[in-house]
């Protein structure tokens, strides 16, 4: 089949991968639509230790199962395939099994193909409401999401720092909870974005001096976003680290410590809750997207991907 | 009167301090015992930025004050006074009052001193039961009960890094809350303290290889400490921060993102708290104290407390 493959230290087309086969309890699925994150920029970089089909955001038809009543389903899943026998998968936390594969990032192909493979019970049907250029969005919704699991923002002053795609998510999430969110970006397209919604979409000079919230996300990527974003947190607030860095960051501890600062880790979410929230429709999704390549130009469009200002790039 | 005066870059016993004079709705007060901690050391090694008399952890009886069913009373204190008009103090978090002052570490002199003043209602009575020299304790034990305000250690698995006052009062107190705890030193001498607890006391070489704590408490004070702490904490685990460190830490932060770890920055307790742990008679004070020294001797106190291994070290 076609897909676009990562090893020896790059990224290719190539129209010769072997198509996938679907181990018991799993699906195969043909992928509709797929969306490049950060995570697939890094590792086109070399930055993760992975090699295989990266991609990890997808909305797909179930192809064949087990199950007949899933064939022809439209789907979303989760990435996260625990081993069922640990003590995180006995708690239902397969997100954090050690020995998990995860679609497209670790020990797992992923959606930049024709096909891909899931456990059955990681697949979600879309609503019919929801187009496919929407449904691609499950995925970082959910991990937007998932901050609001670990602490709650209703009523709370809450600060966005960085205005990719996963902290324009994060501010219409957090919005839709009921916090006060302001979002604080440095690329006017993008800010652009939250028009029409009650984010307070700002620039970093328009920041009120002084000002500190309850609670700041940082969704930069930046190491000195993170040292920012936590001179941004009032005492006894919460820090939420949306994003990865590749090295180790030089934090100011005794900051942490003084002001009794909680520094929360945050990575994937349920789906159920990024559907049920795209369901609201009030979250700005169309308006998020670039442009859709075809699966044949996908290094165009990891290229398109890359450039600073840029928005959702597609595949498929 | 005489007392300990940290000044020009060195501390020293004076003879000539002024008497402190009680402002509006505070009591002066004769202190009986105060106990030496590390923020003491770190003042008398200038790491902090601070004039005047040092001391915070103190017992004390009421000379004077304008409520006279106070006079004559044997009372801790609360250390932190907040402004009383700010949105902090409004939230009843006067710990984290912007212009707070705090005995004997910042902007008020302390417990070094044959008096101090504090106001009214940061004092708490000493029930009969308790002696001065376990009174003393009741400031950092309420310090080590904070953290189970913010995080709960009830049936988890918790881990404490270092054998210090605070380390051997923070596992002492999380048993009592039932937690299933283990305190990991260096000092066999300290660890020997917790004989007759349910703390597991061991040797760094005797921690399990591999193990993760649901909570891990770093009260080593030393950054390398933190840095094992992260790396002993679980999946979706605390990772608990009692101890300052002068310098900012180097920490891998995509840890803390992928393993969804909160970091919580951990200070000041309710002494309502502290006191009623102690009350309990559980909790192992007695065998924590090296040696009580004179105030004229506070210069000595303070050699012993620095040494290595050194345990409580009082004055008065």
């Amino acid at each position: 089949m076609k897909g676009l493959y990562y090893g020896n230290g790059k990224l290719e087309f190539r129209a010769d991968l072997p198509m996938p086969v679907a181990a018991p309890g799993e699906a195969l699925i043909r992928v509709l639509k797929a969306g490049i994150c950060r995570t697939d920029l890094e590792i086109a970089a070399g930055y993760m230790d992975f090699t295989g089909i990266p991609g990890h955001e997808f909305v797909g038809i179930v192809e064949k199962t087990e199950n007949p009543a899933l064939v022809g389903a439209r789907v979303v899943g989760e990435i996260n395939c625990g081993c069922g026998a640990c003590e995180f998968c006995a708690r239902h936390e397969p997100n954090h099994c050690p020995t998990r594969t995860v679609l497209g990032i670790k020990g797992r192909d992923g959606a930049f193909a024709e096909y891909l493979t899931l456990p059955e019970k990681n697949l979600h049907h879309v609503p019919d409401s929801l187009s496919d250029d929407e449904a691609v969005f499950v995925e970082p919704l959910s991990a937007a999401y998932r901050m609001m699991e670990q602490v709650p923002v209703r009523g709370m002053n809450v600060l966005v720092l960085g205005d990719g795609k996963l902290g324009i998510l994060t501010a219409q999430a957090v919005e839709i909870l009921k916090g006060n969110v302001t979002l604080c970006g440095r690329h006017p397209r993008k800010l652009k974005v939250l028009e029409g919604t009650n984010v307070c979409a700002v620039l970093e000079s328009e920041l009120k001096p002084g000002k500190q919230y309850d609670v700041v996300v940082d969704a930069t990527g930046r190491p000195e976003g993170i040292v920012k974003a936590l001179a941004l947190t009032r005492p006894r607030g919460s820090l939420v680290l949306k994003s990865t860095v590749a090295n180790p960051v030089k934090l100011d501890l005794n900051a942490v410590v003084i002001n009794e600062i909680s520094i929360v880790g945050s990575r994937c979410g349920p789906f159920v809750h990024g559907l049920a929230l795209m369901e609201t429709g009030k979250i700005k999704l169309k308006q998020m997207i670039d442009r859709a390549y075809p699966l044949e130009e996908g290094l165009k469009a990891f290229e398109a991907a890359g450039k600073p200002g840029a928005l959702k790039v597609l595949i498929g």
